[in-house]
């Protein structure tokens, strides 16, 4: 950042934004960014903060990677409640020593991605710091939802509801291990250890599925999975009203590069389910509407895979080759972890 | 931080806030806030990104006063439009050693200029960090105006416009010299001193004033004071396509202890104008609109100086006892400055 300076970074980034249009008015550029969504439509706000050192770390993750990641978590959220993204706006606290190309190639995957998904970067603030901090919020809308475009919560769990996530869960855990050398690369083959390692360092949002699912009006209940499928889930049945859930480790979707470190014994099912940062969607819906959620999982081509049910314990129950264990302690859920 | 843990911290904000209410229909607490304007509102977005030893020095920066700052210069973004502000994200990136009474503070008074304003904290995030950063995000509506409701932006003023600045200017950068010993608390009275360093501290955000001048319909261009008068001006002047301004020293509204100071001789008007960080609002109007001007002053119960007018020269020049003088260079104005 010294060779170019923070403003010169900002008239550089400005030179690169495509001008604002449509809903949004106005971007970088005034005191405050002017959107004008369609009328009647309800406005999602996310927002997440990354610091260096301890949410990623530099010496494993590249500029681009990051830049990608700061958006995707964030669109994560809005995908959760059946948002559509519309409006970012990213902070960052960059450290002096940072290069020219760094950031170059930062702002190139958050813009890349942003304009995947018809995201508009309206604003942000860029300032000087010891440390990399990143800041990004997001504006959604929701729409052309059922119940009154009512966002789908995580509140709304019932008891029998079928418990679903999607893709595959532990992915981004077990790349972490092997980026932070916790496991051997030469454990695993090439091609499934790139797989997990951009799983941890590209997830992909569920945008479009969490849209469907929630256009649907079928879903009681939904988040997505950024602290582990154990954790996420008590975070969904407290906020539910103290609610349980019985799963079925067999039903827990695995990758094929999973699923062989498992076989291998190189890893366990439980870390798979406590790592965190899968960013697939985990959500409740009533028996009677499984056909329905199969056919919105071959329209949104995302697996889902049905991995236990909603019951009245207030407590996680996880069957393994036929028999109960409970979830819970230090690796298991926190009421009040968020 | 350690002594109460992220998650502590979340729980304990939790039951501090209120609920939601009113078009904000959930807070924090789900993957996203969910806010439901009323139909046809403008959305009107800022954010700022405050971090510790840059721009703010915990040695003289209470906790109390710097809840209130970093909310107070976002709500004088949305001020410097004439919006109404309405959902608030705080993401917070806290030093281990940061004690639970200081955030305490931080959070109450936070949320008390909140309430001031009418404005909820809707969401946000917490991480540790070895370096204090503070970023917040700011909502807020646009409607009830002149024009269709559009917002009052820095980009449209016009030749001959008169050029208007609210309170007075200078005050936040003589009670930082204070602040920092450079200015010695002895050369002025305690009440002065207190006066300046309250300016600095705790700037009132001109709100109303604001959401006044942009319903009149009758201000062609606005921005907020961040950076000093003669900076922001030339911002505005470059985003309103390259226009110039003729300045009266003699006009430039100065507090009592801030024109005591001039006249002892322990600063000069150069520096009041260029300090910063007056969050008082600068604006143009046609000369046919003054009487309208000075009602609205009156109403908003805030003094208002015409200081100037926008002339076609490119450049900023200043009446000084009858010399004419340029203001530009290093201390002046920066095209690409934000």
């Amino acid at each position: 950042m010294a060779e170019l300076g923070e403003f010169g970074f900002i008239a550089d980034l400005r030179r690169r934004l495509p001008p604002a249009s449509g809903d949004l008015k106005l971007g970088v550029g005034d005191d405050a960014a002017w959107w004008q969504p369609e009328s009647g439509s309800g406005i999602l706000t996310t927002t997440d903060m990354l610091v260096a050192g301890v949410h990623f770390d530099l010496a494993y993750t590249s500029a681009a990677n990051l830049g990608y990641k700061s958006l995707a978590v964030n669109l994560s959220d809005l995908a959760a409640m059946g948002a559509k993204p519309a409006c970012a706006y990213l902070s960052l606290a960059l450290p002096a020593e940072l290069k020219k190309i760094w950031l170059d190639e930062y702002i190139t995957a958050f813009l890349g991605l942003a304009a995947a998904y018809n995201v508009q970067l309206a604003g942000g603030d860029t300032v000087a710091a010891s440390e990399l901090v990143i800041s990004v919020t997001l504006n959604g809308l929701v729409n052309g939802l059922a119940s009154e475009n009512k966002p789908v919560l995580r509140s709304g769990a019932k008891i029998g509801d079928d418990i679903y996530v999607s893709g595959t869960v532990g992915d981004s855990f077990l790349g972490l291990q092997l980026l932070q050398g916790r496991l051997e690369r030469s454990d695993i083959d090439v091609s499934g250890a790139t797989f997990l390692a951009d799983r941890h360092l590209r997830p992909t949002p569920r945008v479009d599925l969490g849209h469907r699912l929630a256009a649907s009006g079928k879903v009681n209940a939904m988040l997505d999975i950024s602290d582990g499928v154990v954790a996420d889930l008590g975070h969904l049945l407290t906020a539910s009203g103290g609610l349980g859930a019985e799963l079925d480790q067999a039903a827990i979707p695995l990758s094929r590069p999973a699923f062989e470190l498992v076989t291998a014994g190189l890893t366990d099912c439980r870390g798979l389910l406590t790592g965190g940062e899968d960013y697939e969607l985990l959500f409740t819906a009533n028996p009677a509407v499984r056909s329905k959620i199969s056919e919105i999982a071959i329209t949104a081509e995302v697996a889902l895979s049905r991995i236990g049910r909603i019951t009245n314990t207030e407590k996680i129950f996880m069957s393994v080759n036929g028999v109960t264990e409970e979830l819970s302690g230090r690796s298991g859920y926190d009421h009040f972890q968020d």
